[in-house]
């Protein structure tokens, strides 16, 4: 028995960021799980973990949090399973794509829904997340969404290798999509489910990427609707 | 016989950025060549491989040209030898991973080292190298010492990716080096080969890094003399 710790928004959304790398992952593996969503803000809850964060992964015995070193868990443990990494020198490269992606993503695409966010995520966690996110974007949550257009050029360079890679393979990983694609993803899916602002345009390359994503495992990731 | 066709500085320098990259294949793969140094001014005596740029590879019959593609042909044509991807998703992501590095490391190194590469070009190249130089940074080369400071922020800011990576691991793709790491090397070998301006401070990981690399293969990269 496979339970997934996450953040659940508003009205039972799941659009925990990190964790969408793992559902991905997870669904990629072919594994059952069961969701067990969490507040942002409830930290006793997930004091078990002996972390303060979700994704964690509670698979039999083992507690695993971190989106990055569950994914490595699932990778070592169900090896006969498709795999994620696809060996040793992929599984190092995307150590350090998942980095990029954290590092240049993920802040790129914040200021684009955060304002939306804040109105999706669950109701007893609106002032956690106020303070949480106008501490980091030192900016009122209200005054972001005029920013947009110069932090949507921002987060077009930032996705302007991914787009050159997709017009020459299907995928990040190539001919089929593996972890690297979800992680990618995962920024997109957390936009999709909180955020009714369009980050792509329709004829951009990822445009057609993602719909491939939420296409795979019969419509796992559109099964959960979009804001 | 594999000859590699590339460009050659004064004084015989090997500077050809993305030579390096295949330089560093070869390397990996255990496979002998001949380097064919032609000047970047001098198209005709590349007519042969159809295009008008190095790295050309001419492998017995095939003649292959652009840095990605004769990696792909090495690792198809070589398969027993040591892997250079690791397999099809690590291919996958290696390419997007080599547009992510076109597109932002080597435009965040080349105004650091413009100058001095003027420099160090093949006599009969200065004027070529300038012309084109000049276009693309719409600069004068002159000037471009000037504006060093800056562009070390935006090196800073594009490795830290690879920074991170490297805290967690010892080389881009994992415990041993693989084609990304070369993608990365080649970038700071072409400064090492062509300019004295310290592009990494010494407590970077980077900098253990890059040591790493100068040591493979009995110093294979770190035999061609710094600037």
């Amino acid at each position: 028995m496979i339970t997934l710790y996450e953040l659940q928004g508003n009205g039972g959304r799941y659009y925990s960021l990190f964790s969408w790398r793992t559902r991905m992952a997870l669904a990629h593996k072919g594994l059952e799980f069961e969701s067990h969503p969490v507040p942002m803000s409830d930290k006793a809850a997930i004091a078990f973990s002996g972390g303060k964060t979700v994704p964690i992964l509670r698979d039999g015995e083992a507690v695993v949090r971190d989106s990055w070193k569950i994914a490595e868990h699932l990778e070592a443990t169900y090896p006969q399973a498709p795999s994620l990494f696809g060996g040793a020198i992929g599984h190092g490269l995307c150590q350090t794509f998942n980095l990029w992606a954290d590092r240049t993503l993920v802040p790129a695409m914040l200021p684009l829904i955060v304002a939306d966010l804040h109105e999706r995520v669950d109701p007893e966690d609106r002032d956690y997340f106020r303070t949480m996110m106008e501490g980091f974007l030192k900016s009122k949550l209200e005054d972001t969404p005029a920013g947009r257009e110069k932090g949507a050029e921002r987060l077009g360079r930032a996705l302007d290798p991914l787009r050159a890679a997709l017009k020459r393979q299907p995928f990040v990983c190539g001919a089929a999509p593996a972890y690297a694609d979800y992680i990618v993803f995962s920024v997109f899916q957390w936009a999709r489910v909180m955020s009714p602002y369009k980050v792509l345009a329709d004829d951009d390359p990822l445009a057609a990427w993602r719909e491939k994503l939420l296409d795979l495992n019969s419509g796992f990731a559109r099964n959960v609707p979009a804001a």
